[in-house]
């Protein structure tokens, strides 16, 4: 079993905050996530898939197929968005990455021509990402 | 002579539009930089400037004094901001690199406390950037 | 199950031998990273969390609080300081990064707001890294 | 236990094509990846081994050891070299990063002075990487 | 005057060597370098132009259309190729990264919509790189 | 005319204070830098030569000779060392990055076997790092 991994990288705004709260409550919670008029970022994205080697190629999975389906799946979808207004599967989420990271696991969960999915990490900055194995 | 450069980060949103072009003009020109509900970036901000060593410290430039002047002067009022409505100093002006680039030089310029400024370098993205020398 | 992590770094000075071997036994263990005036390192370091989704916040952890709680209780102590002399909890100990990332899993161990620890995570160079779960 | 990784690089050709196919198949599979004269890559090699912390030493493995193992067993036969016609270990075999993380495993599994290999991972270029556990 | 940068990457392989000197002395002069059966490189480039900022676009250049040029009259040609034999521009050229910024310039300083070439910046490995300014 | 940069590493540790100042004017100036028993860097140094294509090699520079220079020069007597103590170089001086770059300017300046030294570039870590011309 070979782990095999793509990265990907989306721009996108967002702004942290519940909308069931208040004002005050949201900024106490999320800080100057909360800001009002949103902020954001470049994420990066790694899609890990697992699978045996096909012995007619040498690839558990083919890396070309693996990245045109996250960008057709999801890159085409949140880059240059605001992720907040523009997404349908993020309607009624706070935009974190962990709920990023479970609804990009449910979009490319079926979807893959070989090969299972194993992992979905998405770093917001530098230095914070999360990872996500489906459960 | 030595050059010092102090290197930061902020994450922000923008829309890269002119408001006074129709959508139809913004949507040819900027492309998907122009969606209406904004994306977002995390930039890395690298400031340089130069002097003589004072043989006292050692330093062309106290690196720690350079970066609070930083982090005062410009991290605190662009982090986590919406770079079109949150910003006095960049009110209408289009939020590209180039207009951020002198905007921060403007800012920085005469508030050195020794040293000259010499270079404002902005990333977007990890793969673009501006570099700005005062003129 | 969501693992987030955040990522910090400190700088700090080290001289890796052991007290009760001879100078020939340290030079020929750990050759020149005995130097006994020592050396130093930029670290990184990456501590993991995991926990489920919180919905009022869409935060498995808040990494605001994660990394408040990691600067007071690691970051402060060890960033520019000597390993060998000046850390109580290495006492006596090789300040080896595995010796490291087993004190720093003592000292989080129990301190977390809210999910549970999962992983330390230590670059001592940007390529020699160790990795631990807590046994 | 501690998992310790040490990085390594080189740099190498190859053409990515299964010979028992036509030129039309290898194209349509591999792409510019089967192109006739080849390219090349510079790979990063990451080895992790596991194992308790050695009191006399504090380290679970000497990275010191561990790396000269790399680079006499790994780097010295694959720097610099086209994977195709110049390894004995890939005779006939698709110089993938699957299969090349499966003859680095098969090399180096057996010859380690201390600890137990855990894991090979391979980047070929920055966006991908195979992750091999040895089955 | 605003200097706006690009980068892009690309594998390729190459062979270093003088055709007109003999194998010891190609040997002796390039060595590990001059492999008869190649090696190859992630190859990182950089463009960088000069130009004052159109009030209409915030834009010295708009990097779009940058990228747009670079990746048609460089990267396809380039990427995933074999710099010996598959390229016309460096035929009868030693294929070093210095030869290949003088023809990565001569190509791209006609080809500018707007702006100025001002820098040719190539990236053999992360520890070498050439810069060129066109004379 | 091209410029060839070497990127090497190295390790140490240092203490920046000014020995003919007082524990409390140095704790002023210095802060935490002025700890003691020291603290350390991963330095990352970057040697950059500039000169004519020599037209037998392709290359205005040999960056294998460079690197060896490099490595014979400065980082055998750098690495794993304490710059407060260990370097006759840096003897009575601050060892700040500014002094660093003026001392392995010095000590390169007339050693190249072709090409003319450009610039020394340190940094001392990822965000702070000094450039320095030789005047």
């Amino acid at each position: 079993m070979h782990y095999i991994t793509k990265i990907t990288n989306f721009s996108a705004s967002h702004r942290v905050f519940n909308p069931e709260l208040s004002d005050e409550e949201n900024e106490k919670i999320f800080g100057k996530c909360s800001n009002k008029n949103g902020h954001g970022h470049n994420y990066k994205l790694e899609v890990t898939v697992c699978g045996d080697i096909n012995p007619l190629t040498g690839y558990a999975i083919d890396l070309k197929i693996l990245k045109s389906l996250i960008e057709k799946e999801i890159i085409e979808k949140v880059d240059h968005k605001n992720l907040n207004t523009d997404l349908d599967f993020l309607k009624n989420q706070i935009p974190s990455i962990e709920n990023l990271a479970t609804a990009f696991w449910q979009i490319l969960e079926n979807k893959l021509p070989s090969g299972k999915l194993y992992k979905i990490k998405i770093f917001e900055t530098d230095n914070s990402f999360v990872e996500y194995y489906g459960n």
